[in-house]
């Protein structure tokens, strides 16, 4: 049983946090006039030790600290004696916890920023470099409409602007000051919340003490926003085993990053996209877990809440793993970016392009000609059957057969047969044409330079 | 197969957003000089009168209208003649699907928020009224300290102002115009995207045509701010169901509200209680549902996003009933806004503080005698142990025992014993006190007020 | 509030097994001296009366109709006068609702149970019938190994049979009674359960009666099968998805069950495949939702459990949809079985398979020849990159040059190059050899017939 | 990159699992031939000596080691030399792993159903020593009908055996031999399935090697019985919780299962129940994990499944703690059984009983003396509408009262206010009545009992 009750082989990763606020907190006691000034630098002094300890990994746990809590206040305890136990006066563990794991998630929420800017960033820059790459754009899986390979680049930097977007909304909740709530009823010793604030930079305060104790919107929230990030990467990486296979041929996995057979010596697997791709499953458990954890739960702390802390801990490494996969590493000559696949075939991507992709087109060019759509996109149809009955390409009909299905075709409809032509009509702002693929870098590149000002200051801990 | 195809039986709730949405397009259109002025108002006009149809209840669906699109442009053709199939020239289905719904969740989010903001309105009301009222706060379920009745309401009152706040920032992620991106690669004559956006007055405008015809995060999204908003509510609904069970005997349920037992003649059950408790889940599975369809999707639209209409449909629907249900009447004499429970009863609440509740503050009292916290908590434990052993109240062991313990007690600590001068004591932000109880009731009000300011003005189609 | 609480609108569709719990009823309790018979007689006949109109489409719902129960126990009286009174003696809503809703999921299992079959025995037909197509296996989206085109149709359907006996076993825990329960202490009158079960064919009765009347595992374990069930052919349809791009070019979707593009008029889109991989979410999504609102629940019967029906209802529309459309229509020329992909490429099929796929059969080579696996995969591997080094297939390498290699390569090396002779090797059971294709197909053949006989006898209600 | 592909750190669990799989494959080589009797002894000694290591904790991991079966493979090498290599002839990781896997969980399973009946049993013995003791029977948390308090504890023990009967099924269909199945086409080499089968005493063989080496089904399954387990014994946390409280004051937690406050020296709280009570999510996050990650994936093996392991490892962790606290300790004079409250207010149970929880039984007096239900109800209501207008307890009201509601009201109305007759009314099978209590206690054992016997023989490993 208290095996099952304690929580220290995972909470110990707060000890910082939890040392942070400890001190914060003795400053708040020490103008309420709880603690004397030399009783506040005895604790601060000894925290500090507490604090190395920690960090040159010789501190002992004792089979009896059930928490990272009891455990730092027991060794505050063993090296300044009693004035340790002056403290947790107006505390309770159920602010203090909640205080800790703020800290912690804001850091880690500054670190996972950094890392996701620099995928986007890696991403963005590859689009640049490849701009002038075609390959079939598909919907449904099936051959659409000629595109810029960048522009599928950028189609996934894009989803991830908007995680990064809001990654910084669900930090800004996080960033709440909840001690001085006490374990409901609030603090009834005068400590003064603006300086506790103040001390560990938190953006506001929170507003009820059983709320504040009690809530774990921003966890449910962070995980949250793990689950859909993880979702576009297991789309772009869904994209990308498809074009590693043989039959698109498009990209080529890094041998760093894709893994042989202990059958089949012929055999190259995309080991790591596929294990982006699967991660969206486990991170959304995590989150599908809390809410149900939460889901109809009695007012204010109850130790299911318990349950918090190794969903974050266990979210935040995966993440924290995928995006530094995801983006590769920086090396010259290598292009990353791709979830590692720094190479690709442009001939094959330009080989897969194909006459009846300029269907469209080919209705668009009866529709300058001052045909309505409707009956365009029908002649057009009828050009793609003849083709496909006669056994040639689309752009092998003359002209002759093509009148028969249209008057208004005449000469000038070979220009519709030339890919490079057709992407350069998608001039409108976010569409495939060069300009508007630059548009796009330029939009993202604003993007990436505003959140880094927006981003925030505390990325290491005081 | 048809039937499995078809999405007319639930997407005609778009038919007003389908019509705005065409109405704009068909402008883009004569500004791009692929109508004339007399077929754009040709077409508008003939919109107006599909759209009157349907507000009137005499548009007649065909069997061939697979859905909401399909079925308007049908109409209108009717209406209109040839011209009206010039008006999906350069767009897609694609692009006119995700705009009908970004317009439709776009007000529909504007009434969720009134109605949330009314819910929450009618709490801190409440809390104000009752704000003198007494009773036991519990963590664990456990009796902890005595709180304000105003502060229980409070904390579920600050919960809902977080899921306010969130349905802005989703708000602001749909109301993004992706008309103008065609299928997958864009659009290729000219539209004027940006006039497209003022026209249908979105706040920005899609960075990339590929994503913007196939993510749905604005849908996760949605459906994840309705998870957390419910599992707040079904939070507050097991509260209350508890404090109405004759054992806590703090609440009474309306009448209107609860229903009787088809068996037990005596019955009186917190069945709207329990239904919003319960439809934490069936949102959350909404949620769930749409993330799994999302994983591992390859890029651009799949038939597979054809999921996302009914998931929204749903949601709302709930959403909106509970919010309402919660809420209650706003009558006469009549004290809404705790999913009706319009009556408390005072004495019963005052009747379950127990001397020992005040432990805390025994302890408090050596605190302020100059005793470490620890040892103070230790103490305070020692005179509920003797107690218990002498089968008495707390507040009934006599100055001689408690000086047993410590001889820090003297003749004051009777002044311990007074429910209302300990709740006076939380006086720190977000504590119980009178103080602070009113503070919380003017941040609440003064957020209410910046949500109005800040909320979107087009609560209503154009 | 009425329309929050309300259940009419969905649990209609329960009338027919209302009034089968009701008529048996009403014998239980004439057997216990609580009806005389010719009162059961009158209410007998009049129920039959109500489920005539229901049939028939005449029922009338009132507006105070607030459930089916209350609907036809309305009607009853309206049709024999107060008698009607007797027939809730002893009965509660709460074993009524429950043995009505198992009622109706053990008539739908049976169904379902029939599709399921129906869609395994059209895929094992067709695995017969192309027996010969040879293709590449993949691993990882990697061409693997050749195998039989019916081995891959035949790994499909053996995991359709786990579902099918899956489905069984939810089937055998459905088909309890729970008539005779009450609200919650059970029947106070005298009425013989075991009378109940025998009129109803029920296979067991329920142990306890608080729990008979707020259990739904049944439910839970319902929307789970579905779950599996649908992820299975959520696979199944993007390997057909894939099989159908142009890259691939294995099979060609039906136009029936394709549709083409608002835009592009080349298009031709596997909607009916993209429509069965993304229901596997929304099915998911109520399994998930239901657990939820289980979660915590306190004992016995609340409303919470209303959520159950329209989960059921929905995932059991669903669930025929998709067995249905997965099927296919069966008409002569037809191959159906395969989520309507009625054709093969067999060429494209043919070509695709690379020497470089024969590499383990190579490896293979040198064991028999007697060379250790480990070293025997490394020889292998290294004629792969030698081959590949040379820009030659891995069959174009001289024997010469594979000597260099190892020198237990001679002439007959040559036979190695045979995909069909490949195949062949895999004779084990449940490889893919012809032979094991036929026991395969044997097998399940078998478990069809087995599970037609366990299958239950009351598909349509007495 | 490594780091992420390894699962070193957690398939070692794997470890016995996996020398049992080589073991038999050795064998099942040898008889094919492909090893000689010496080589095989050679190899069948080296796997004893790794089991050996591994079994004193002196195996040592390489850095190189990515999974288990590198590892065994890697150090029986060192052990044996150049044999080693001949081991895995024919297998492939793929069959490999999956054979382990089964291994392992069928143990596993053999463990936790163990468990699972100590549990039950435990409740059973429970309720047959305090079933004398009546209490209020609940629902929607409203006081109902007298039960007795065995009546409650068996519902919840019924609840358990249909997990105990579902993890029989799991068990059965994890308990199928893939070994043979190579890495996706079968086994080429004329290894004897049914001999592996033999050896590893599993119930049957895979009929397929594509769906035997990919499909998850067991996992799935085996995570899907967990979270329903864990729902149920939610439940049951949840109602102790409730019936631990002051206000209902029915049961004492031990001091062993609760913990105190770090702030309010008087609490006690319930941490054991809550913990169980927020396990199912965890467990069900896992579940709803695993299903999205299958959603969708491509046939056959992918990377993707290797979440699969530490989703089985967990949860088996998380259900052997679970049920482990939830039988508690057996020790002379403890009565456990029940979440650990080894203690019950009777008095209390006793005291909560009130009149108004028999008007059911008044509604059936009167159906006794001919009134039909539904007249007998609403009399009975009138009853206690006016006792409680007249501020008196129902069975105060004089029978010239009740007269005027009812002239069949006389005398021997004055039998009914009597709990104990109450519940002995509850004869039908699966009621409250004593007998009934006893017949449940005898069907649950035989159960139990039939489960042992159907128990499978090897819990632990050859």
């Amino acid at each position: 049983m208290e095996k099952f009750n304690s929580s220290i082989t995972y909470d110990r990763h707060l000890w910082e946090a939890d040392v942070q606020g400890s001190k914060a907190y003795s400053r708040g006691l020490e103008k309420a006039g709880l603690l004397t000034k030399a009783e506040m630098d005895q604790i601060l002094h000894g925290l500090d030790k507490v604090a190395e300890e920690w960090a040159q990994g010789t501190f002992k746990l004792n089979p009896n600290d059930e928490d990272i809590h009891t455990a730092n206040e027991r060794r505050l305890k063993e090296l300044i004696g009693e004035t340790a136990g002056k403290l947790h006066t107006g505390r309770s563990r159920n602010d203090q916890v909640v205080t800790d794991l703020r800290l912690w998630m804001r850091q880690n929420c500054s670190m996972l920023s950094a890392l996701l800017c620099e995928l986007i960033r890696t991403m963005v820059d590859r689009a640049e470099a490849e701009r002038d790459v075609l390959f079939p754009g598909y919907t449904h899986l099936q051959r659409a409409q000629p595109i810029r390979w960048s522009h599928w680049i950028l189609s996934h930097a894009v989803a991830l602007t908007r995680d990064s977007e809001r990654l910084l909304e669900v930090r800004k909740r996080i960033n709440v000051l909840p001690l001085g709530s006490g374990a409901i009823a609030g603090n009834p010793l005068g400590v003064d919340r603006e300086l506790l604030r103040a001390e560990l930079d938190f953006g506001a305060i929170t507003l009820n003490s059983m709320d504040a104790t009690s809530e774990r919107d921003f966890v449910a929230e962070f995980l949250f926003w793990a689950s859909l990030c993880m979702t576009h990467l297991s789309r772009m990486a869904e994209d990308l085993i498809l074009y590693g296979t043989k039959e698109f041929s498009f990209v080529q996995l890094s041998d760093a990053y894709s893994t042989g057979s202990s059958l089949m010596p012929q055999k190259k697997n995309p080991d790591s996209l596929e294990l982006i791709r699967s991660k969206a499953g486990r991170v959304f458990g995590r989150c599908a877990g809390l809410l149900m954890t939460l889901k109809g739960l009695p007012s204010t702390y109850n130790k299911d809440l318990q349950e918090d802390k190794e969903a974050v801990f266990e979210v935040s490494d995966t993440m924290s793993a995928v995006l530094q996969v995801a983006t590769g590493p920086r090396a010259p000559g290598f292009t990353a970016g791709l979830a590692c696949c720094p190479q690709i075939h442009r001939e094959n991507m330009g080989r897969a392009l194909s006459p009846d992709m300029l269907a469209t087109d080919l209705a668009y060019y009866l529709v300058r000609k001052g045909m309505p759509f409707r009956q365009a996109h029908e002649a057009s149809g009828k050009a793609v059957f003849m083709a496909e009955t006669k056994g040639v390409a689309l752009n092998q009909l003359s002209l002759q057969e093509l009148q028969t299905i249209s008057p208004l075709f005449s000469g000038d409809v070979s220009h519709v047969w030339d890919y490079g032509h057709s992407v350069e009509q998608y001039e409108a702002l976010g569409g495939t044409a060069r300009s508007s693929v630059d548009w796009q870098i330029g939009q993202l590149r604003a993007l990436l330079r505003a959140q880094q000002t927006e981003s925030p200051p505390h990325a290491s801990p005081k």
